[in-house]
């Protein structure tokens, strides 16, 4: 019983069914085992690269698919409830690739882009520091000018795809301007002076390193600045508006697969002489977990199609974020409880979503930060 | 701040705008008198009638405008963010339509519609008993066949409506073979043998009056009947499924006007030397209470738009229903939190929307059914 | 099937059983009317000093019956239960006489106290303002001393028993230090310059006068002051712990009579063939009731312990009165859902309990101010 | 800041101390290590019943030390907050020990509980099969009694301490009468025919094995059986009322650790220029949390106190278990949140906790069973 979705085009439909193919054969078996080994599935995403679903939202001339937001995301939720190392894994590189397709000038585009989006170059997004998590803007990352372009020190917190990726979109402080002061960076893997602490040992999504980024005497090109200098934090909040819808898709892609998982065991699972799902105590468990994932669903897919309609969707975004997440994290749970002991142990796939929902509330600002973004903004209006 | 709503065309969105200028003008100004005086604003609905607001979802050729659910329902909710009685005497007003608009034959349409969609007869809808209410189709009201028509006797209770409609839409049975049994029938008001109880003391909505609507050897001829006979409980049914998508417009409406309330207030109220909103903990009730107001509006607007597309929407309506309901609950008791002492005086409206929000978790299905009818799809599908 | 209590003494004990008789006989079979009629039930008091039940955590040399607060809180809980005003209102009272008993010099206590805990004297509470709720310490109404005693100009605010108290115990400011310029004065009905707001039109508890204080040109002896000067706000705090403990008591009260009825219901209302009660559904959520019932009593009786041991219990007294109330909201909710349409009129009692709930999670401090009470003395420990 | 706690007597709070040494020094530090290579700490169980800690509710004749369950359970949540695998490990002792102490005849008692209670005999209880769970009743592995005792087939599942224990507390079934059939039988660790699978791969408590237990034509003595053939089931049913307040106990005592750890880490960190638990946003979250756990702790400890007292007290118990176990996973996951990224990250505790916590709603029955337990008592009562 596949999700039923309303897509705006038959192009959007084809590309959900290319997903769920692709997912079904190549992301979803191997979760389980490289997820308990820890390790990188970096060729997944040279197949989405290959398969044209790593570009969706950018412009078809850089190779991407022009696709509106509303059909990126479910595809984002389609993979995510494959392997959510996958699904997040897509979103931060698409959130990588956004300052030089959005901000970059012409040059930077042409030279960039074509192999981000085709799944050659993989992204990370370095916003964090250890002290500044969210209070972002106090970074203290520092790139200072000199005649050839810029010497960059500091350390990055939580960078997902940290020590795996090809190119390292960084945030930086090139005078103490506080917000105004940040620069964004274009930072290529190999470049001298950039290394990587031990991936963090984490909780779920242990295939998706996790690592801090050292930069000492960084030194890079006049070109990696992209966009003007100084606006590096405008970049990065559009930027997280923008994966905060990511995430929200990811969220509840794992919480239809934790769902999805728990109907189909209550429906084999007999006690006292039925199947579980006929119990109302079972029953109207997964009927709010289902009411509570398709008013996730439907509400990203709103702060989506507000933003494909070109309208401010930045709160609707945080909405979308903070609501979609929660709303994972309770499904999971009760997932894993409707499966009973089962659904404690690694042979059923429950347990491994609970624990990568957790990271959701976390990611592209807690939940307690999207509150008070969206609580700034109703203050105001 | 009026909600900025995403409508699929200029007719839909012109028609969102006159329901703004009419509840702004005729409904809103009233509630508060009329509520207490208990006193049913008949001629509002006439008002409406008379502005095409009535027949939003039915054909042009009977008066109606042809517009898709996601229109009309952003209609109600208009309206009863305004005053629950009349968005939630529209629904009900167009739920007592649906029976003769989709069942009923050429000469009840074209005999009946054009003065319901214009406001002259106001409907009601007469399917639970005092006996029977989640097990509607235990219903013992009974029709039986004579030479002229049928003779129809019975109780029905918690009637919208009850005693100022114009025409009764009743589910009786017309034969013992279980919801096989059951047939509609269309009973003008001042038929002989039909009489009312007093309206039922509530603890909101006391302008909308509630009453049992009592049947005595009502004799009704043979074009009383509306589909065939033994439709009448998949007509019933039919009708709720769409009838619980004007619920949830219906709290979404209420819990809109309820946060703006609220909002409002914490924007002026000043405690500690600030105003209250800028505290994180009002803000981030507010930011809850503006999150889940825009999930059950995009959730209720996701089901209409499986309907407007033709595609089974029974499940989803009920998904909406139980989330938009329960949503209302919680925010209009936060709201009345957030004006603390002043929120529980009837010098602020909060007190009754959190009144008004209660009857909405029971009408049309009370949220436990609906929570089985999701249940039932779930362990089938 | 009453509650099932572990009290600390045979005494204890036949307090409880003396309280149940005089709520059965007395106060619950007046409830409903009153409640509709607006009726304060002065003579209820009466009885209850009559019967040695308004003074039992006070000393017995001036009538009271040196009872544990533990023992007291349960004659409140059941007194809440059988009518919110009652238990409420000897809640306040309480309060009101505490600060005579406990900073009071001895000729005050001699001369009020006996007709205070045996029923003449019923108190009032003054402490908030129009402008100032939360915000206690920034009250604005000013007593200033002068050769016989104070005079008292100020606006006092949702008084409980305003208009039909014999005295009222007055936070007023008698110097600009703030907190510290505060001082609690004792001022009898009568005084001239002492009127009344006409009672708010509340959402429930219309038997029970809220009303504004007005103090025009007040003059009073200067054996009024109780307690030191400037030692007010103090006093108002140590005041409020206690009162906090009473309202968690009233809102268990009411929260187990809305269980109750829920039970009663349930077990008797047959749908679909069954009890309703028999429908995991409604068993559930009655579960779910009683549990988060039993686990308010248990809360609160554990803060009454820690104070008849003599150690600090304002911080576990503020989460008895946050968890208690916010609990008996949910419970009192639920228990008009499980009525249905019943439940939603006023046939039942269970609507007034649910709009008497309300009030309790914004009176003695609103939850939010709770929260912070609790939050400050974590940060600190 | 340890708990502060009323305890009946100088010598539980001696006890308590006791237990808050041996925590510190014994078994918290090595909590972490042991849980991530999944050793058993066998001797941290050799030391408590050294230190007369793994017999307290038990008779002193036998080397328990006839502590009220009052006491015993607080050191259950001591010893659970410094490591869970401890804490559930100890009341799982208790649990496997009761039917001996409860319903075994003296020699049996003379036997083995002098061992069981000094901690050379660790037990495990065996009720559990893997298609009955819920539904303990169904049980098929079969005691058939043959000239020697008997001879048991069969397969439990989910056992505690499976593979470790010494002794294991078997429910099988003597005859096909229903929950009337089942016999509890003593099967010491080295029985022929006794064998385990391999410990189960769980989401947390990886030190504390879970396995199956396999008994293939295992022959025991007719004194292996405890209590009266066919009793067996109403002594799970006792033992486990017992067995849910030592999980509420671990409950509240990790929920404790976790709050611990969150408020300390709120203290220290820093952003935007302040400590955040100064933030509201996060000071409720604290707040609530420390109610919550407040109030599971008083419903475990009132609980205990009807047990202490010799009144009913299975229902209260499946309250405590219910309520206790879901703070634990709630707070539990705000811990996490609390911390951001360093939440989610094993160089912090509170990932473990979180993991841990979910266990807890399911053993001992689930807390849809708890839930079914208290429905079935109201709607019976």
């Amino acid at each position: 019983m596949p999700v039923e979705r309303v897509l705006p085009s038959q192009e959007g439909h084809d590309l959900i069914e290319l997903t769920r193919e692709i997912a079904a054969k190549e992301v979803a078996p191997r979760a389980a085992a490289e997820e308990s080994a820890g390790r990188f599935p970096r060729e997944v995403f040279r197949t989405l690269g290959a398969s044209g679903l790593l570009g969706l939202p950018y412009p078809e001339e850089y190779g991407g698919a022009a696709q509106p937001q509303e059909v990126y995301l479910q595809v984002v939720e389609e993979l995510a409830a494959a392997w959510l190392a996958v699904g997040l894994g897509v979103s931060v590189h698409t959130l990588s690739c956004f300052p030089v397709a959005s901000y970059g000038d012409a040059a930077q585009r042409e030279r960039l882009l074509p192999a981000m989006l085709g799944g050659e170059l993989l992204g990370a997004y370095c916003l964090s520091e250890p002290q500044s998590g969210s209070d972002a803007a106090a970074l203290t990352t520092r790139a200072v000018r000199d005649s050839e372009g810029f010497v960059v020190n500091g350390v990055k917190a939580w960078t997902t795809h940290g020590g795996v990726a090809d190119f390292y979109t960084v945030m930086a402080r090139t005078s103490d301007d506080g917000a105004r002061g940040i620069s964004c960076l274009h930072v290529p893997a190999g470049t001298a002076g950039l290394s990587f602490g031990a991936p963090e040992r984490k909780m779920g999504m242990r295939a998706s390193p996790t690592a801090q980024v050292r930069l000492d005497d960084v030194r890079l090109p006049a070109e990696a600045l992209v966009g003007a200098e100084g606006e590096g934090f405008k970049i990065a909040m559009a930027a997280l508006d923008g994966g905060r819808l990511g995430i929200a898709a990811c969220a509840v892609g794992v919480a239809q697969a934790a769902y999805d998982a728990a109907v189909a065991y209550a429906r084999e699972r007999r006690q006292f002489g039925s199947r579980i799902a006929d119990f109302q105590g079972v029953g109207f468990m997964l009927a709010d977990m289902a009411t509570t994932i398709s008013a996730a669903r439907a509400l990203y897919l709103d702060a989506a199609r507000l933003r494909d309609a070109g309208r401010p969707y930045g709160t609707r975004a945080a909405m979308a974020k903070l609501f979609a997440t929660d709303a994972c994290m309770r499904v999971t749970t009760d997932a894993v409880q409707i499966f009973g002991g089962y659904g404690y142990v690694e042979d059923f796939p429950v347990e491994r979503y609970m624990r990568e929902a957790k990271v959701l509330q976390i990611v592209e600002g807690t939940n307690q930060i999207q509150r008070l973004v969206i609580s700034r903004a109703l203050a105001r209006d």
